[in-house]
């Protein structure tokens, strides 16, 4: 997708090296980062420079292409490529499909190109059938960052907004916040900027508001795994925006890859959700203007404890509709996508 | 209220001179700033040293209190006093009870004690009823900062905590940290913890996610204008903790003096919103532990735009009850309230 009207993917191999946006820097700082040891990459995921299960996915890939092409001892380089985040299916999977091709006898580097353009692919009909949903002036809300940054090119929930803005439909996105790591106004924001998508960023508490007020048409979000019921895990505050959706009779959607359904899970209660540090909601991270520099700013008073739930299951009930690369669902109808 | 175990109000009247807590200061930094001069009150109340309807009411009669014993003009005090803020009703009510008062001989410090009381009371006789609905063991939610930093004394929603608390109760506050501002996180977590209360601050996005989990069992908020019909006008972020106490059936609660009920507004519809600065949505503000001073980072990309509603309003419908200093009344009673 664009940056300064430049096409981007969130990483890609060139003149023998692995580049990537360095997106802790986003929005503040548009920097490309360049590997050429495949050790570097794996610190680069690790340490969140790329982050989204399939720009993961594609990172591995690429980080097994770049050892590959500087002749280094793969299955060394796939152990290390592994041990950057313990929960990103997408990682293991790029990794151990470049292992295996590359036996085979097929080209790294094609390999992991493939991989990253079937990731773009998903995304991108996930886009044309959202953008079906998507009418001239249509205002929709989404949460978090499911956008092209994540998912190496498109995105999730956003892909449907560019579609459409490329069809010539006018669309307008409300983008929470989504503290306490603030993705929406983070992330969202600046995708939907370079994309010259119209859009206002709101405070997590005012979605309400504006739903009350009329003013949001649909919401769509992504989803980090969806149970078979159709109940779905993503970010924390999903939830509350399903029910005021409901309560408002708003359309919502979620757009994810069908690779996100668990078979294993039969509903949201087989769905663990993480506490991540306290700190994340005692303090707020954000660019300084005066040092030009990141800084963390304390917001609560010291001794006070905060809980820290990273995602949320949003029953099925509360979901219009799935859209996938496949089609869109209704939850109920998950289970047969996987029956013979 | 305690603050280092001693007790103390938002503004009071001491060694001829008007001293207050200084706000913006907490919870990082707990200093008094005095004053010998009504213009510098003015000039606090303005620049929101003392923040707060009460807390701004006080602060107007003690500013005409500092202005009569030092033999100033009233009248022209009293005009420099009310153009500190447009809107606070409680100002006005001060400013304009010494004015009066003092005209009929009384004491101009005496007045305004008597204004401060008042409140005080007010507050204690919320948090008494409101004590009432608190069972030990109980996990209470509340939003913004409705305690006594903004009412002098004791508070409102937060009232019935500290009247539950000193009888003996058990209680756990889940306190929403309520961007934009962070009144929440800033001003409520900062009370609790002097007062000795159980709390966790929370993301705005995972109030819904404790409730759905069961770790929620009242709801109790403050209010800024409730209409006749028992709509209720309150910080941003409210409705949306209305309907998914709702749908969780966990009771919702708004606490206010009496006088927070507008007989002018026959609905919600009749209460204006107001939009603020969008700078609030897209930087956060906080103490810089490395400088030991407050900073400002922004979040969002320069060139994204906000919308930052302040208030919105949660229909009669959503509210079990109105604590208020004359007792605990469902929505539909307060129009009988009036009626003689």
């Amino acid at each position: 997708m664009l940056i300064n009207d430049k096409h981007y993917r969130a990483v890609w191999f060139e003149d023998g090296k692995v580049k990537m946006i360095d997106q802790p820097l986003l929005p503040h700082k548009f920097e490309i980062v360049e590997y050429s040891d495949y050790r570097d990459v794996a610190k680069a995921i690790k340490t969140m420079v790329i982050r989204g299960a399939p720009s993961i996915g594609a990172a591995g890939a690429y980080g097994m292409a770049l050892a590959s092409v500087q002749g280094e001892d793969l299955k060394e380089a796939a152990e290390v490529l592994s041990k950057t985040r313990p929960t990103a299916q997408d990682l293991f999977y790029g990794i151990e499909k470049v292992l295996k091709e590359v036996k085979s006898g097929k080209d790294a580097v094609k390999i992991a190109d493939q991989i990253a353009d079937d990731y773009a692919d998903s995304c991108e009909k996930i886009g044309e059938y959202g953008a079906k949903l998507l009418k001239d002036g249509m205002r929709i809300n989404t949460h978090c960052n499911a956008g092209w940054l994540a998912t190496l090119d498109w995105g999730t929930a956003l892909s449907p907004v560019y579609k459409a803005k490329r069809q010539g439909k006018d669309v307008f996105v409300f983008v929470d916040e989504t503290r306490p790591r603030s993705q929406g106004s983070r992330l969202t924001a600046y995708e939907l900027l370079e994309e010259g998508v119209d859009h206002a960023v709101i405070a997590d508490n005012a979605t309400g508001y504006f739903m009350k007020k009329g003013e949001i048409d649909m919401v769509i979000v992504g989803s980090d795994r969806i149970a078979i019921n159709g109940d779905v895990a993503n970010k924390i505050g999903t939830y509350a925006r399903a029910v005021l959706a409901k309560e408002n009779n708003i359309p919502f959607y979620v757009a994810a890859p069908i690779a996100t359904i668990d078979q294993k899970s039969s509903s949201g209660d087989d769905i663990p959700i993480e506490e991540r540090n306290s700190d994340e909601v005692l303090f707020a991270c954000g660019y300084d203007e005066d040092t030009k520099a990141m800084k963390k700013v304390r917001i609560a008073p010291k001794g006070s404890k905060a809980r820290n739930p990273a995602f949320d299951v949003t029953p099925a009930k509360y979901i219009k509709g799935i859209i996938t690369e496949k089609g869109i669902f209704k939850p109920e109808e998950l289970q047969g996508l996987f029956k013979k």
